[in-house]
C-alpha cells in the first residue's frame, strides 16, 4: 500500500512550521521560543487547531487522512487516534456499548480503566475468573468453558470485555470466544493495550482486530515508536454505535489534544506499515539468542508461553533463587537495566521492534544480569500461586448504591466477609486484587498480606501498611 | 521562595537519561532510539513509572515535590498536575462535587467539558445567562444580580460553576460572587483555563485561587510555556472532598501519563515563579505599543476591557469594514500571522509572556496587518449581537431520560419549540449555542443561521449545512 508511506499529519505540522509562522495563539511557548533543553525541537510541532492542521474531534483534513491510513493498515471499519491512553479508549467503548444496569461479562484481571468504565456506566459487572498459569504464577485468559457458562447464565449480557494479551504477553484463542459471543449477538470489546504490533503477523499472535472483535483498544506507545499516551481505538462492526464511541471520545479527551502525540501516532503507523518480514526475522533471531544466553544464567529461568501462544517481544525471567522478582529488578536497575515490571517471582522485559541489522545491547544486558547474579546460590524458592475463589462473580453492592454508604477501617483478618470499600491494585500491572463493592474472601486477604510482605507497590490500599482495609458499613 | 528555582521532576528525568539506561520497558521508541526529526531530544524524557520517577496517580517522590512547589506558588491547599487538559480538571471537579439529580448553577457560556461533566454526573443544571458586551458582541460573565436570583431560587444548589476569564480575557468581580455563594455554603468551581498566569499579579487580574474559589482549573499550556494538554487543578478549601477529586483524576487520566508533559508543567511553574515585575512592565509596554500601532490601522479597532477588567496578554481587534472576523483571520494567516480565534466580528490574539528585553515581532505583525487591510474602505458593518432568551434556565429533559429517546431531523425553522437532540458548538471558542435537552428558541435558530452564513466552524450541527437540526421525539 503506497499511501502508507505518507504521514499526512506529521507532514502538515512540518509544512506549517516551515512557514515560519508568528504565533498569536496557544500554547504559550510559541513554537518553542520559550523552552528548556530537550524541548526546543518538539515544541515546533506543538501547535493547535489552525488552518490546515484539522481537529481530532471533527477531523476533515490531515487527521482524517492519517486515521484513514490507520484503518487501511489494520483493515478496520473505523480507527481513531487517542491522546489519553488506552484508558480513554476503554472508558469510551464501555460507555458507548453499555447502559445503566446492563449485565456485562468481564475478565477479572483487567486494567483498572476497564473497572472505572464499568463503574462510570453503572452496569452490573459479572467477573470471570482467568486461568492461573502455575509455572508463571500469573493470571492468563478466561477459559472457553467459563465463557460458555457465563453466557449461558447471562444471555442478555450487553458486552463481553476481554484483555488480550495479558501484561506478560500471553495470548489465547480469542477467535473461538468471539465467535461464541457473536452467536448470542454479544459484542466483544478487547483491551489489546499490549498488542498494537500484532498486526505485523507472524511471529506475533493474531490481533483481536483480525479475529472479529467489535472494538479493540491498543496502546500504540507501549510497543510502537509513539509518544506515551498515544493509542488507537479500532471498530470492526456495527454492533456498537460508532457515533456513541465518537461522542465519548470527545467527552473524555482534552479539547486541545496534543499534536506531537498525534503526529507520533501517524509516524508509528507509518513505521508499522514499513516493518517487513526480514525485520521480523532478524528481531526473532536476536531475541532467541538473548533468551538462550539468559537460560545459561544461574538463578533465573526464562519462561515460555504455553502452546507458544504469546508475544515474542516480551521476555519474562523468573527468579529461582531467594531473590524476589522485585529484588532482581532493583539489582538490574543498579546496572542501568530498566525493566518493565516485576512481581513476586518474575521480571518482565519488553524489547524494541528492531529493524534488520539494528543494534540493541542484548549481549551486554545478559552479561550484566549474569554479573548481578554471580554468587547467588541456586535455591528453589517456596512458591505459592494466588488463588481466586469464584469462577463467575459479581459485586455485592451496585455502583449506584456505593456512593451513599459510609466507610470504616478494619484489620485485615477481621475484614473477611465484609464488602470492600476500596479497589486495591498492585501497579504495575494495574490489575485489581480487590474490587470496591466486592465481598472480601479469605484468599484475597491472604494474597494481600503476601504482596505487602514482598514489598509490592499499590494504588489504593493506603492502610495496608498498618494491616488495615476500608470496608462499607452495611446494615 | 528559593525552592521555586528547583524543577524536581524535570531534574529527575534528566538524571535518569544521564545514567544511559537500557530500556526494556515502554514506550516502544526506547528513549528516542526509534524517532523522527523533531522527536529525538524529547523522547529522552519520555519515560515511564520507573524507580525515582514517581507516579502521578500516587505521588510520593519527584512528582509530589513538583506538585508541592506548585501549591506553594499558588498558595493553595492542594494542587495537581493534569495531563489531559483542563477538560479532565473540569470533569473531575464536577464529578467530585456533585451527585446525581443535584441542582447545579452554571454559567451558560461555559466550555463543553463543563457541559459534559454535568451530563456525566447526571445533575439538574440551571443555566445562568451571561451579560452580552455590546461593543465586543460577546458573552462575558454572569451579573451579580443573576447569581443572587439563582441562589435564592435554588438555595440547595450543590455547586456554582463559573468561567473566568472568558475566552477573550474578560474578567469580572469574582470575589463578590464567591462570597455570596459561600454565605449559602455553595462551593464555587472555576474554569480558569485562560488564567494560569494571573498569579503573577498586576497588571493581570486576580486569579480565582486568590479570591476564595473552592476548586480552580487552569490550562497551563495556554499561556505558560507548557506542552499542550498540560494543566493544573487547585483546591482551596474542604467544601469538596479532595479524595474524591483525586479518585476522579485517576479515573479520567491515562494510567501512563506523559512525562514530557508533566516535566513541562514543572518547568512552567518554575518559569512563572521567576517572572518578575520588571518582566511584566516590559511586557505591558510592548503590548501597549502594539495596541497603539494597531489603533492607527484603518478597518479595525482595538477593543478595550470594560472597567479595565481583563487580561492584557490578549489583544482583540474588531473588523469595522465589510470583512468578517473569519475573513480577517484568513488574510492574516496568508501573511504568516496565526491568531487564536475569530468570530463573526473579532480576531483574538494571545501574546507571549515576554521576559525583559525579549524580542517578539510585534511591529512586523502590525505592518503586515496594515498591508492586509490596505485598500479596504472604512465601512461600518451591520452588527447584530446574539441575544439569549432566558436569564435562568434548565433543560427540558433530564440527562438520564435523554438516552432512551429517539431522534429525528427537522428543518431549522420548524424546530422552534422542540427539544434539541444535539449540542451545537462553534469551536473555537467551544461554547455551545444550543444544548442537548434544551428547548429550542427563535433567537437560537436565528443565531445559528447567522453563524452558518458567516462560515463558522461547528462541532455538532452536522446537518446545519442542509438547514436541519436533530431533535428528540417526545410524545
Amino acid at each position: 500500500m503506497e499511501n502508507q508511506q505518507k504521514m499526512p499529519l506529521y507532514q502538515a505540522l512540518v509544512e506549517h512550521i516551515n512557514k515560519k509562522p508568528i504565533s498569536f495563539h496557544v500554547p504559550g511557548h510559541k513554537y518553542g521560543m520559550i523552552a528548556k533543553d530537550y524541548y526546543k525541537e518538539i515544541l515546533k510541532l506543538d501547535a493547535t487547531e489552525l488552518s490546515g492542521l484539522d481537529d481530532l474531534h471533527s477531523p476533515v483534513g490531515a487527521i482524517l487522512e492519517a486515521e484513514q491510513l490507520l484503518q487501511d493498515l489494520y483493515q478496520t471499519k473505523n480507527s481513531f487516534f487517542l491522546v489519553n491512553g488506552s484508558t480513554v479508549g476503554n472508558l469510551a467503548m464501555i460507555m458507548a456499548a453499555c447502559h445503566e444496569n446492563d449485565f456485562v461479562l468481564v475478565q477479572r484481571n483487567c486494567h483498572k480503566s476497564i473497572l472505572n468504565g464499568l463503574r462510570l456506566a453503572k452496569v452490573q459487572p459479572i467477573f470471570l475468573e482467568p486461568e492461573i498459569n502455575d509455572e508463571w504464577k500469573v493470571a492468563a485468559g478466561v477459559p472457553m468453558e467459563t465463557i460458555r457458562e457465563a453466557i449461558d447464565l447471562y444471555p442478555s449480557a450487553r458486552a463481553l470485555i476481554l484483555t488480550h494479551p495479558n501484561y506478560y504477553g500471553m495470548a489465547y484463542d480469542l477467535e473461538s470466544i468471539i465467535n461464541y459471543a457473536h452467536i448470542h449477538n454479544i459484542p466483544v470489546l478487547v483491551d489489546e493495550a499490549h498488542g498494537p504490533h500484532f498486526i505485523i503477523g507472524s511471529p506475533f499472535p493474531p490481533s483481536a482486530v483480525q479475529v472479529g472483535a467489535d472494538i479493540v483498544v491498543q496502546s500504540a506507545h507501549k510497543t510502537l515508536p509513539a509518544m506515551t499516551m498515544g493509542s488507537f481505538l479500532h471498530m470492526n462492526s456495527h454492533r456498537v454505535d460508532v457515533n456513541k464511541v465518537k461522542d465519548y471520545l470527545q467527552l473524555f479527551q482534552s479539547s486541545s489534544p496534543s499534536y506531537p502525540i498525534m503526529a507520533s501516532l501517524d509516524a508509528a503507523r507509518n513505521f508499522l506499515a514499513a516493518y517487513k518480514q526480514d525485520d521480523a526475522s532478524y528481531l526473532i533471531k536476536e531475541i532467541n539468542r538473548f533468551k538462550e544466553r539468559l537460560s545459561d544464567i544461574q538463578g533465573i529461568k526464562v519462561l515460555s508461553y504455553p502452546n507458544h501462544l504469546g508475544d515474542p517481544l516480551k521476555v519474562t525471567i523468573q527468579s529461582i533463587s531467594h531473590l524476589s522478582g522485585f529484588e532482581l529488578q532493583s539489582k538490574l536497575e543498579e546496572q542501568g537495566i530498566f525493566t518493565e515490571m516485576a512481581d513476586s517471582y518474575n521480571v518482565l522485559m519488553i524489547l524494541p521492534l528492531l529493524k534488520e541489522n539494528q543494534i540493541f545491547p542484548l549481549e551486554e544486558t545478559a552479561e550484566r544480569i549474569q554479573q548481578v547474579l554471580k554468587g547467588i546460590t541456586d535455591n528453589e524458592r517456596k512458591v505459592e500461586p494466588p488463588i481466586f475463589e469464584q469462577k463467575i462473580s459479581g459485586l455485592a453492592i451496585p455502583y449506584g448504591k456505593m456512593e451513599d454508604l459510609e466507610e470504616k477501617r478494619l484489620p485485615l483478618l477481621e475484614a473477611v466477609g465484609q464488602v470492600s470499600a476500596e479497589t486495591i491494585i498492585p501497579y504495575p500491572p494495574g490489575i485489581p486484587l480487590l474490587l470496591k463493592g466486592e465481598r472480601i474472601g479469605k484468599e484475597q486477604i491472604s494474597n494481600l498480606k503476601k504482596l505487602v510482605e514482598h514489598g509490592a507497590r499499590f494504588q489504593g490500599g493506603s492502610l495496608l501498611e498498618n494491616g488495615q482495609i476500608k470496608v462499607y458499613v452495611t446494615s
